[in-house]
């Protein structure tokens, strides 16, 4: 089954925050959103926007759709 | 200056809808969405979230991603 868009993105902001070494709170403060929600996003919790899938993939350095796209290799992106 | 993520998939949509040669109520139905609210989306009035994205994107037969690519060649998608 496919993962939805939501989940995608979770495992792929997981893994590249892990990559910088930035806390939720660290990741929040640079995309101007709350650690808790960030948390949420995480988790897949959340059916986010595109303008917020926008501000969360500048932080960490992606393009929107790169965020979107499941992940083959965890080492790759 | 960059497009917003609503723009771009504004203008994706409208160019594979024109290419199916569907109306805006033809692709609303394949949807499960709202005439107004495909007109709305088309003129990048709305901010949507990813699991509209997905089923739009499915609607048309493209990934969410690509949905979200500013295309340089009209003809390209």
């Amino acid at each position: 089954m496919p993962q939805s868009p939501n989940d995608i993105v979770a495992a792929n902001l997981k893994r590249l925050r892990a990559k910088k070494q930035w806390s939720q709170e660290e990741l929040a403060d640079r995309c101007g959103l709350h650690r808790t929600y960030i948390g949420a996003i995480e988790r897949g919790e959340r059916n986010i926007t595109l303008n917020t899938l926008l501000e969360i993939a500048t932080a960490v350095g992606v393009t929107s759709a790169e965020l979107l796209t499941e992940s083959r290799n965890a080492k790759a992106v």
